[in-house]
């Protein structure tokens, strides 16, 4: 029964890309634990640059330089 | 002091869904644990149908059987 | 698709209270929702008082009034 | 490692705000615990009052005193 | 910065699993969104049968047949 | 209604840390954004390092220098 969620910073992500992730973490699941793919959920949250705080500030900040 | 999160699909959910959903988590929590309700926090979160994986691919496409 | 995460304070909770907590929050979901049973999950957490914070102390001491 | 999930209610909260959160919990985790600031991630999750269940009751209600 | 929450079932996951699984992950993020692997943290958590409700009942029961 | 979970590498963090981590928590909530600390809950899971991946592997390892 596994439950797994994502959260990365907001940049565009693809549905493709999406769809890649999702298959290969159930894959891995599926392969090293045995588990069912329809017992796998997967949640992914895109978090916005301004609400993910890392190393004291926010990534927005992080990313521009204004360290 | 419960705490619930509440992961589910975006689909329309009404607000009188949600006062529902609220009212009877809470009834449970109280009643089955003597918890007071002003201790009782719930969140939800609705999600969009390409950022929640099931079975190993994106609800929406799960949903249009695009399997 | 639903996921719950419940967290509660770790008070002894027996069985039988987790059982009728996961059969009421699922009929919930089933009834005001019309939810799949087989597609929902539900994480019960067992917090110990001393690792849950409340109003700027922790539970267990906020329990023995040592406020 | 830490790993902090902030959530709070969708009220408006600024820019400024949010670097001042993220500064002084990285700083309370770095002084109390030795925590490394390049180490430690904050995510925080602005939530619709109609999607914050309190009291048994959604918190946009809850404020404007339906209770 | 991507952070991800795996829940399982405590079904005596070994290390060798873990690390495989930590490692695909993080390979899986690094190779779709070009993600760097020092900014990507992964936590575990192994939860007691009877704390994962499913389908209406607790796992514990719904693998031993009492549904 | 603020709800923290600060996720921490399972390292013997004390009593008196875990109490100074909520208030001053709890303090910055209340002084940036005027939040009531009986509205502030804060859930702290001390994580095991084999339960805990970064860059790619456990954390026991990644400390041990197994790199």
């Amino acid at each position: 029964m596994p439950y797994i969620n994502l959260k990365i910073t907001k940049d565009g992500v693809t549905r493709e890309q999406k769809q890649q992730i999702v298959a290969e973490f159930t894959q891995t699941l599926v392969r090293v634990l045995g588990k069912k793919p329809e017992h796998t959920h997967i949640v992914i949250d895109e978090v916005d640059t301004d609400n993910w705080g890392f190393a004291g500030m926010l990534t927005t900040d992080y990313r521009t330089g204004k360290r």
